[in-house]
């Protein structure tokens, strides 16, 4: 008996995110290749990937390309660039693309889909990200916690990718409400992307810090403020107490971790900041709903973003 | 004909403000002495202090101890600490203070000399400073914009300060509302200070950005919101815009600058935070007013504060 093929996969993106599923992919025997940035194709075109991961640790054989033409003949497209990327790379995506190939988008925010769609016709299917992980050196990816997917509405497609993922041993759920998963990752994103990034700090030191808790609260009853005038059905609205007991939860699940935005911001690096309490400023000004210490955080980020870019500069 | 004589004057705290003001009573010819940190007592001694004004160089001879005692005989002492260390300074100065001496502090915020008292029973008289200066070197005073003083009310013993600060070049005003020019000078520092800091950015950059003036509004809104509880007469109560033109008025005088708080925060220092935007949110609990803005900005400082500081000790 021949085991059925595997379809054929192409990630967009290198970083934690799409090395973490990619590699879990490849480490199953999918056929997968990946699409990044030169030091990213030169390591792992030399070394492989290695997924140091706190489950496994394994030494993955991978196929990378620094060529977005080598997304041709995949069947599933796992678009994980970052958000401030999408719409330069969606563009070039639609060049190249199979007709037939699923693309799903595994950022961070909840209108990524839209913004593939608005900058390339491209129909995507977003895809609710669970995983902590990092990129420690171009040929590593540190898995340190979850690694699972939601995926929606169930129809053929999502069944399609739904069915690779879980026989590479990914846990993957198909949802009839991926919008409401997706709102609510972005409640924890703008509840503690932001404060650790200008705090410093990890989960951990926020919830040991009441002040800190506080801030975190503030933008949480804003963002579901924002939801409720969106009409995006929340399981919080009931009870807020609930949202804010979440991202203590997750925060304490991930002490010791920084947030992606505050290791962008470290390296000098653009942030996903406009996708995250970004997103949630100017949605709120087109409902109106206010949204002040969201718009703070934003800001902040955006001031330190450019400083921190100009510094990289100033060193050439 | 002689010249009358020079109070005898001690300087506590060796930063830019004490650096300055008790630079330029050194210069005149007055007896100063200047109590500070070893790097600090050490550099002076060897190489006396040079100010690098905008308006001169000169490098002025001065006498520096470690030693609190030093103190001893004079009789006007620049109380020029930082806030952080406002109370152990106090306590152990009143051990050591001529009974006749005057103490002047020339620190941010609006309850030094209510905090001075509260630690040590002295009874201190505030003033408002307004300088552009930092220490790039322990023996260097870098001044780059204005150097006044405002003492108050007239009395005897501000009437003494003001002559020595005059006969010195220190254009020195004494006035009848210092609390509100106290007040009004905790409004631009809570509006830009933290801003600078956490957004890693200079005033100029501060007001070339909207969302970033927007947020300056914010604080600005609520600190004078806490005024008028605390019945400060503040000029701008009948109408707030002018705070506001004022803020950018000083940010665009200064625009290559960084704050104070910004500096400390990049080197891993305490900053004064807990004086600025800090005394508006326990203001603000006390009268019921709320300070969102302000609050976060506090905590944020806080939070990288606390980072800055294990940096530090983890490289030791």
């Amino acid at each position: 008996m021949t085991a059925a093929p595997w379809p054929r996969i192409a990630v967009l993106g290198a970083g934690a995110v799409g090395g973490y599923f990619g590699g879990m992919l490849a480490r199953a025997g999918a056929p997968v290749i990946f699409i990044g940035r030169p030091w990213f194709v030169e390591a792992v075109t030399a070394n492989g990937l290695f997924l140091d991961s706190f489950q496994f640790q394994e030494r993955v054989k991978i196929a990378a390309s620094t060529d977005l033409a080598a997304v041709r003949g995949a069947q599933i497209v796992l678009f994980c660039v970052k958000s401030t990327d999408t719409a330069e790379t969606a563009k070039q995506l639609a060049k190249v693309l199979d007709p037939g190939a699923i693309v799903i988008s595994m950022q961070n925010g909840v209108d990524n889909a839209e913004r593939i769609h608005a900058a390339s016709r491209l129909a995507a299917l977003p895809a609710a990200v669970y995983v902590a992980a990092s990129v420690p050196q171009p040929d590593t990816i540190k898995h340190v916690g979850r690694g699972d997917l939601v995926l929606g509405p169930k129809n053929p497609q999502t069944e399609f990718v739904a069915e690779a993922f879980l026989r590479a041993g990914v846990p993957c759920k198909i949802s009839e409400t991926l919008q409401s998963e997706l709102w609510t990752k972005l409640v924890w994103n703008c509840a503690l992307n932001a404060v650790s990034a200008l705090g410093k700090a990890t989960y951990g030191e926020i919830i040991a810090s009441e002040d800190a808790k506080r801030v975190v609260e503030q933008v949480i009853y804003e963002v579901l403020a924002v939801a409720r005038a969106a009409r995006i059905p929340l399981p919080f609205f009931a009870d807020p107490r609930a949202a804010i007991e979440g991202a203590v939860k997750i925060a304490s699940q991930m002490a010791a971790t920084r947030s992606s935005t505050s290791q962008d911001m470290m390296r000098g690096k653009k942030t996903e900041i406009d996708s995250l309490n970004g997103f949630i400023v100017r949605k709120g000004a087109e409902l109106g709903v206010p949204t002040p210490i969201n718009h703070a955080l934003f800001t902040l980020v955006r001031l330190a973003e450019a400083a921190g870019n100009s510094e990289v500069s100033s060193n050439k």
